[in-house]
């Protein structure tokens, strides 16, 4: 059906052709002119009153028009429940991808079936309203090989709710969410195991399990319990593989923070914990609120956890089914040698696994200093069984001074730490406000240079974590850090009483830190970010194939294509053949009955980079997103009668107003 | 109820204390110190590849940590349905406002029953399913006194359903969407009348009056017809007033952009129109589609509109009520005066009013002219009764050659014009991707200077609209325009299918106009811009008083304060009154039975910038923003049994992960 055919497409040839033409003279530059300051540069920069420092940071962040970033962050997007993607030395937003919440831009959730799936996927497993449609993402892990990132996926977590969503890097989208049995809330996730076997989810707020299992307060020490999930990912599919996850029951903690061991501490995990007092609060009742009450003991445990073993567990079978989850009892864990206390300070936060993993270093937000333990004393106390005692629950401890390599102090409210390539560590430190830097012990310095606080750099405000260029890999490249402050207050041009927050690049290549650019965060919270090398990663352009669907990442069998364009009639069931291209729909008339079920397929065959096509109906609330290639399937009820116009919402063409049709819905008599 | 007060506040003054003691020693620096070049400037440039061209970019674009933008954009977050606030010239965007797409981060749209009803508002008005919760934004109009900006108000039309949504600048919060009755899609929306008496609303797509009177497309020319709204704005209740807002009907054609009179044409209102030739497609029958359909005609239709003349024949009474709104009839519109046409050219997008109301100035993207009509000569010709004739729906069409007074030939595809401050027009040119730099006639220039063509500068790539510092106000700053282009193609580090869209800041301060940064733009395909010195924002930085509400911009009789928290039950509801504070909610417990109603109101008692507090339930998709003095309501049904915790999702305090609480459901019997 129709013969009309990629009108348009000549116009397109006189974009490029004309585009190139400007870019060619507009951008010929020789060599030599490369780092010549222009005429007049001072007085720019005294008119602006940028100072040498300020001077030097311009030059170190500026990416001038189609050059590429060096690096590229991917930043939780806090409870804006998205990923950020972000260019490092710019500091520009070139993408927030669609992850917990539906994001129109992106046709992530308005309409298409692909990415409704994927949403409803994550959604409560009780309540007769089980909708989900926002995140506190805290933790993004890049999916590593070897301990170091390989650029493939990338996971997140949603705090809020205990979910685990995955991303391809081959298209820069969602692929699935996994709402965690048992679960109802995380912190220490999401974090991966060294060939991404596993995504570690460490829980916080301790619930029954599952937690729908109603039990009061006051039966908290015995029928509330921690929780960490180990999420099998079967990487050829892309996908968590929920048959083969299973779960750890633990104490009544909060857990926090977790990192997994590499190298030398490949096969086991590390979760700080607080409130091990068990506080449960009650200021209503004139009690201690929670606050106070989780903060009464000097020591809380850091969790060492051997996942390595707690898999051979799993296969033996020695575990509990748990909401189709395998779960290993607590008891089992102790007896079997999975897991192990230490005492670590108060109120900790951070727990970072050194490049070589021989170290762990912990940072109590209530503490002056940052702990390290050393990998090889953890194992032999194991090994020698030299316990302080067990915990309430049977849990083994480890004597502090056994195992602990150094202090450092660093200033107050130390939280979370990364690593260079010269064998430094960066702190942040979220009381007083900096980055302190300071040194690993041996083999990454000689004795006399191990363990020292080197400098520190103020930062505003109130940094939460901090991320280096891939400075939580096996081998972090060091050149920028950015401190990941949680407030801005006079940063930037008031915006009213909400405030962006603040990512503040640090070049660390000198011998100095050098603070180089303020980057306004005004989409979200972000707690934790990677940074990768940008030519680790290889994401498609355009789909490899006409009638590609993303959510399968194949040619879709039902796609149509050109010239199989067509309406059918079923019953009560209206189905759609649907092709999108510069600038036309076909069909262009889609004529139904009021309560008519409408399947309307659609693809896009353009093959040109940046030729997306969107599609919305007005009054039902549906856009697609349909990038150069994707397929894409909405279904919906006709429920309202009348006349809806259908549109491309991208600026295609020069015609693209006229890109429309429209939808008929005739009422019932 | 409830002794315990304050913790944590004492940190805070440590944190204060410690952070402008850094902040102080980290930027002391001499005022003879700014503009000096620091040594080894021209190595790092050269490292990096920069040209002086790009070095001098940077320096005029760098804003150091501390020292604010000069301008603000505020930016149509396309079919994100949200704003974009961006800073110029760091290019830097500073916060993403929710507008008609729920957001988390902001709280709006999550549970809190004051955005929730102000998104409620804005759904459809007909059907079973009448959600909608995303919009295709185009154009902001930031609201006037005497033509020129006043920092107040913000407006937003979502094309897709035809609604508009009011930002109130002092929180930069949506205040109130409005579902525009009979219309169901826009373009010429939002254009304010110069003292934001008016929100102007020009339809899109023909459709029946209203939309949901189904007609067949065989009945277009008889049933079908466009519409524009005059939306009545209170700015003393800073809300839309429906029942002082109308409509006039118009011919089926497809009104495109609009603006507004100033000054000399003050009163009347311009928008242009496509598809005079009324094409309904048809490719499915092997029609000639839409595009073509529409694209016949070498001249559209500039509609010219007398809107105080239609304020007095409203007044008189001479309307139809439908839908509850007052609609002149296009019968009416003509024998009292209120609509005239003008030939205009091929597929017309931008018309733009220069700065003195003198000269209306429209670009045809098929054309390779912008078209200067004179507002004096439109006069004198409909005084003479000058007429060509009339359209089919007896509209009078004034004759082409009396009303214009010049065609600047500029390159393929001219869009949308902005103003400087010293008798300049810029015009986007889509197809051949440039912005070209004309001269306005007189008054603005001598007349052997008018209506010439200066220069053109390439973008990158395919420009929509531009805009340029105050540039479609009575008053222009020159300074700076950024064009707004559709497409990035290899601007920026792929990252995937879906490409960032490519805001280009250019100076327009010099002889040449100079290119200074890319900033892509990842979240939304935005439309259009206004630019706005920032010193006309007097945003608040915290809620002027504690119980605060946002919705009423008044302090709430209900919200919680300090002392007066409390939990009741009556029947099957429990009500509570919450208060927030670094770092405990008070109360931390509430104990209800599966199927109670759950009303929470709670005030962030805070007073410190900054210091806002999130309030989520984990499963039970809700979260709150409430920043420093705001109060909340929340109301819901716990349809989950089981424990929920609750917490700040904001990172507050050292001891944030310890602001939580829980909500326990007793299961039924």
């Amino acid at each position: 059906m129709g013969k009309w055919k990629k009108l348009g497409i000549g116009g397109l040839g006189i974009v490029v052709t004309l585009s190139l033409l400007f870019f060619f003279t507009g951008t010929l530059q020789t060599k030599s002119q490369q780092g010549k300051l222009p005429k007049g540069a001072e007085e720019i920069a005294r008119a602006r009153g940028l100072s040498p420092q300020d001077i030097e940071a311009a030059l170190k962040t500026y990416v001038p028009t189609g050059k590429y970033d060096e690096y590229i962050m991917f930043s939780s997007g806090g409870h804006s429940g998205q990923i950020l993607v972000i260019g490092v030395p710019s500091m520009r937003l070139l993408k927030v991808i669609g992850v917990f919440t539906p994001e129109p831009w992106q046709g992530f959730g308005f309409g298409s079936k692909e990415s409704g799936d994927i949403l409803k996927a994550g959604y409560m497993p009780v309540g007769k309203d089980r909708t989900l449609t926002w995140a506190d993402t805290h933790h993004p892990a890049l999916s590593e090989t070897n301990g170091d990132y390989d650029g493939q996926y990338l996971f997140i977590n949603d705090k809020a709710n205990s979910r685990i969503a995955v991303i391809d890097l081959r298209d820069f989208e969602t692929k699935q969410i996994v709402k965690t049995p048992n679960m109802i809330s995380d912190h220490g996730a999401t974090f991966v195991t060294p060939n991404t076997e596993y995504v570690i989810e460490g829980g916080q707020y301790a619930a029954p399990i599952p937690f729908s299992n109603y039990a009061p307060l006051e039966e908290y020490k015995e029928k509330y319990r921690g929780l960490i999930t180990f999420h099998a990912f079967d990487r050829k599919k892309g996908r968590i593989d929920e048959s083969r996850s299973f779960q750890i029951e633990l104490p009544p903690y909060w857990q926090d923070l977790c990192d997994a061991g590499k190298k030398e501490s490949y096969g086991w995990a590390f979760c700080n914990s607080l409130n091990t007092e068990m506080a449960t609060g009650g200021i209503e009742e004139g009690k201690p609120p929670i606050e106070a009450g989780a903060s009464q003991r000097d020591m809380d445990y850091l969790h060492v956890i051997n996942w390595k073993k707690a898999e051979e567990v799993v296969r033996a079978g020695k575990v509990k089914e748990i909401s189709g989850i395998k779960v290993i009892p607590l008891e089992t864990a102790v007896s079997e040698g999975i897991l192990y206390f230490i005492p670590e300070p108060k109120s900790p936060h951070g727990v970072d696994v050194a490049p070589r993993g021989d170290y762990i270093v912990v940072s109590g937000k209530l503490d002056t200093h940052t702990t390290i333990y050393s990998f090889k004393k953890i194992q032999n106390a194991i090994k020698a069984k030299n316990f302080e005692g067990k915990d309430p629950y049977g849990v083994p401890i480890l004597n502090f001074n056994d195992v602990v390599e150094a202090q450092v102090e660093i200033g107050l409210g130390p939280l979370h730490t990364q690593f260079d390539d010269k064998g430094n560590a960066y702190t942040s430190v979220f009381i007083e406000s900096t980055i302190a830097k300071w040194t690993l012990g041996e083999p990454y310095n000689p004795k006399e240079k191990a363990w020292k606080l080197v400098e520190k750099i103020p930062v505003h405000y109130n940094v939460g974590h901090l991320v280096c260029a891939e400075g939580d890999t096996v081998s972090p490249d060091g050149k920028y850090c950015v401190s990941l402050n949680k407030w801005s207050i006079d940063r930037f041009t008031p915006v009213g009483p909400l405030h962006p927050q603040n990512f503040q690049l640090i070049d660390i290549t000198g011998e100095k830190m050098q603070l180089l650019y303020d980057m306004p965060i005004g989409i979200g919270e972000p707690h934790y970010v990677q940074m990768i090398k940008a030519d680790k990663l290889s994401p498609w352009l355009v789909y490899p194939e006409v009638g590609f669907n993303p959510a399968t990442m194949s040619k879709s069998d039902t796609a149509p294509l050109p010239g199989k364009e067509k309406i059918e009639r079923k019953g009560d069931t209206v189905e759609v053949w649907m092709t999108a291209i510069r600038s036309h729909f076909n069909p262009e008339r889609i004529k139904v009955k009021e309560g008519d079920k409408v399947v309307l397929h659609i693809t896009n065959i353009e093959r040109a980079r940046d030729a997306t096509h969107g599609f919305a109906i007005d009054g039902y609330n549906i856009n697609l997103s349909l990038e150069p290639g994707e397929t894409s399937t909405v279904e919906f009820v006709a429920d309202k009668p009348g006349v809806y116009p259908f549109y491309c919402t991208e600026f295609c063409s020069a015609l693209h107003l006229e890109m429309a049709g429209y939808l008929l819905v005739e009422p019932k008599k």
